[in-house]
């Protein structure tokens, strides 16, 4: 359409900017105009300069776009971001001192008391504190980021619970998929067969992450959460889809019958405006006992349904269930496609 | 040796059967003389009857055997067993009744009241109970069970926080191999890539049978432990080995260091003893931060040491941390043939 | 529509039979009016009849059907079988006889000398070996079979060279997928990080319906096609889609191009009548050099187009190159529906 | 030992220098001294600068060495290599210049033509092309390389037919393990739940060499062996063993209890001097139909014994069969160790 918005894309080779590409193809709002990643695939086509992963076919026209140098002249005015950390610290302010908004889902700055760390189903209220940025003023530039892979899929999980009943207890252990590592990412060596106990600072993103999502913005600063968090982070030979076995103490009594209801009833503005890339329904509680399971479910809503199972009480906390999301759609390249279309929604990509 | 006390296996062609076989050869005690499994393998030789599915060569003395039918008659005073619960139930008894020591790996009897269910390290004490009932007292038979494989590696990490600090809450969450499930058991189209969370009963298993071991014998019955345990239980793409994500609240302030030395030093009869399967050190801490794993870490002690890593505070609880053990041996056979070995020791089998 | 043909499905409940459950639904010709299976499944609703294993959703209409008795009395006059063999020897001559198109998947009948075994592409001709057949001519009932798994890819692959160049001799290899052995099939303990290099009497089916594939229509028989053939059967741990090593000897002398022209360019009756599930492309050349994969091109044409890569010089036979083809749609459900579209288009299901 | 000839290893933290040092631990006859490794571990102790990926532990000693410089000066006289192609293009005639023998597993020389590529069982004669090196002529230096780990098992399956039949066309099709790609090698993105039907350089690699090894040492130079040669090369979801669907046609007729007993009855000087890491038996042949498996077999010999199986007549060629054989023991550092033992028996490490 003659009316779609710019937008680019930064660290457009790794296996989340493979992502973006792919949900951005016909999109009704959004047309890529511009890739960039390191030097290395500087001016190269697209389709030679990503080892694309993904099982649609590449689309035609970016295959052939040129990666561009990853600096903010001849960028445009919206920016998706799937940098590596150190990179994204360094690149992204650049990017919004030049004037962009940049949407992101790296998580240097997700905690930075400025920067709002958004799921818009949950918190889209935190978007204000983007006002307060710097670089909003300046130049109108700002960062939007969105949570880790296994912080959005129990946080989709949580919110409903905790806007009906409150929390106040939350341990989440993980069953996480290698895709969340990118490419090449886990070594096949390291996972064919195995479990690995371990994610480089997941933990500690998930419980931080956890609290400032659910907590309340007041006035320029996000007071995170008051409930206690705990998380366990597990790596599995499973290909896309985070599982996540989660105990939860409530601050009031619930039945499970009115859990389930809050799940599935939870609806949130990206569902009332229709926005293109929200799910009709956030949460999906299955009743079958054996359920969610990556190889069924990870695809549910197109990938932006968090899929909710095995509700019983538990017997150290209230309640436990697991939960799975998609690890690279809802809990990464989509994250941040919904915050972008929220912040159009509002006005902010004008 | 012409010393040697022959001993039989009920349920001999299975998974843990076939563990059962590979333990018994050359065992300094046991010979075996007799194996049974169900009326289609009656009368064939082992090695035709049984699909072996170990990487070990099946020991030639007994590929030869002939597969007895699973009555009584004709079988040893010395049975182990590794029978689906629904037909342990039922013929565990007969066994018992006609004067057998029955050892079994089965879960049917592991809860009733006079059955001791015994991990040599952690309750020697309980094998008492025993005398308790009928069938001792008519027959001389009796059965002594071991735990379920995802509970036994809990329960040697909890046995030493036990003793020093006492425990007031444990959540674990299972990442449990597909041998757990015996053979054909887990059909690879449903486990490939994926994670399955749901084993049929085998939380309520977890959370009784941790209690009633980490219980306490008085007179008669045991007093199940008096905190609270609370098990999530998933599968995965493993071979062998459970893994587990552990939290767990102590009656008294522990530092890690003293955690981590209540695992090394943990030693108990079967060492003393120098049970011939008993392990050097039946819990060991590894350091490095992504470890226990499955690849690794299983053999442990030829699969008879349970590993723990990633001692780390909890936010919910107190702390947290990582559990590897081995499922087949530690958590079914070598559980069983410890237990035998402790029953000699204590003369239950002259 | 109002019109549409009521089918049955024989074997209803096993993989492939929810895969015909899966392509039938909203098939614009065919609409299922019954479904069946083993006793066990007699009366129960579909849903819990069947382990449903698709990653879509199953049909709400067809879920809700009642399961009837493996009986003509009361089925529709078309039926899709996919029973297992010694089952399918039986039922599917009962089905003929009393009435019914027989469209089946199953191996049973595949090399009876008045049996057509048939690829719409490759030898549509066959067909008319139904004629034939004693049930036809008795009741208007008949059977036509589809190929093996195995054989479909390879034979569609064949195909064009055989029109074009001549074969004197055929290689092949496979590494099969685990849906290929049905459901439970394989148990995860045989694969996990394994290759079976053996499938029970795969070898030959491959190697016997190739040549019948490939053979003319003389009169009332079959003479297979006349070049030399071997096969070899491996299961590896893949969830769908057959990869297969072949290599060949031409009659006459071609060039790369031509051969990958050959593949290219190959359409058949089914791409000229626009059979509703027909692929645009039966067969299509990849050109990079580590394709195809099952990963990425086992959905090719959905499920329908067989995928050739890495044509290059063999120092043996004469060419080398890889197949890929999806053995539970192309290689079984929509082999059959495929037929069964040929057989609507040719006037026999009137 | 008091009289252990000091020995190092370049590239000794890879996965194949990791099983030098496993297999180098206690051996009677070699003792490392000396590790060498990339600039980025110069200096650092070994444990540290290997990511350690074997299931034995760590040798203690090994672990707490410093890795060197890869340079000759301060290296041993005899050398294991295990580095990448370009780098031993580089660094192996530097080191045999300095007058070190260099035992290397790297492709970079083993098609030079003064350069032996030996298996010990089946072309000793070929190490006393090494004479005609000017290396050897002005330092005493050497170069001695082994075969590709997928081409090793199938010459030692191809030896024996060829000594007693002799043979005329070989095909082989491989299904090869994640650590034969290093490490960290195969993503795991790339590799679970696929087969990726391509290896760089892999098939040029297996039909050269099994030429050369196969071949004639006729005076300074090898004569290939006359047969013709082609192989497909697969990589699939497997950790240790590399499998191969082999065909070949004989010279002779052969029966195929003699082609049996080739194999079973084959033996040779490893065997005869009894060198430390030679197998009893280097080929064995399996009855069981559905064997070599890479879960069950891949050991045998302590990874040094190629196994057989399914032998059975070919439509095309003659034989088909299965071989398998342990890629990181056999076709890797087992097989320069024993080429190391070969050459101190033969007198040219004193």
């Amino acid at each position: 359409m003659h009316t779609k918005l710019p937008v680019g894309i930064l660290g457009a080779t790794g296996i989340v900017g493979q992502r973006f590409v792919q949900m951005l193809e016909r999109h009704p709002w959004f047309e890529i105009t511009w890739l960039a990643a390191s030097d290395r695939s500087e001016g190269r086509p697209y389709a030679e300069a990503a080892r694309w992963r993904l099982k649609t076919v590449i689309p035609a026209r970016v295959a052939e776009m040129r990666v561009s140098s990853a600096q903010p002249d001849g960028a445009p005015k919206i920016i998706f971001a799937a940098l590596d950390s150190a990179i994204a610290a360094e690149l992204e302010p650049r990017f919004a001192e030049a004037g962009c908004a940049v949407i992101t889902n790296s998580s240097a700055l997700r905690m930075q008391a400025d920067v709002p760390l958004v799921i818009p189903e949950v918190n889209r209220g935190h978007i204000k504190l983007l006002e307060c940025q710097t670089w909003r003023r300046k130049s109108g530039g700002f960062v939007v980021t969105n949570p880790n892979c296994s912080a959005i899929g129990l946080v989709l999980a949580l919110a409903p619970l905790q806007q009906r009943f409150g929390l106040k207890a939350v341990m989440a252990v993980t069953m996480q998929a290698v895709s969340g590592a990118g490419y090449p990412g886990v070594a096949s060596l390291d996972i064919l067969g195995n479990v690995i106990p371990y994610i480089a600072k997941e933990e500690e993103k998930m419980e931080e992450e956890t609290l400032k999502l659910l907590g309340r913005l007041n006035g320029s600063k996000v007071e995170p959460a008051a409930f206690s968090m705990s998380a366990q982070c597990n790596r599995v030979a499973v290909e896309d889809g985070h599982t996540e076995s989660v105990s939860v103490q409530l601050k009031e009594k619930a039945a499970a019958e009115e859990i389930i209801s809050a799940w599935n009833d939870f609806r949130s503005e990206p569902q009332q405006l229709r926005l293109p890339s929200a799910p009709e329904q956030p949460v999906v509680y299955l009743g079958a006992p054996d359920r969610p399971q990556p190889r069924f479910d990870v695809d549910c809503g197109a990938g932006m349904t968090t899929s909710v199972g095995r509700l019983r009480p538990c017997r150290v906390l209230d309640w436990k269930f697991t939960v799975l999301s998609h690890n690279t759609i809802r809990g990464a390249a989509g994250a941040a496609l919904l915050n972008a279309e929220l912040l159009k929604a509002q006005g902010y990509l004008d």
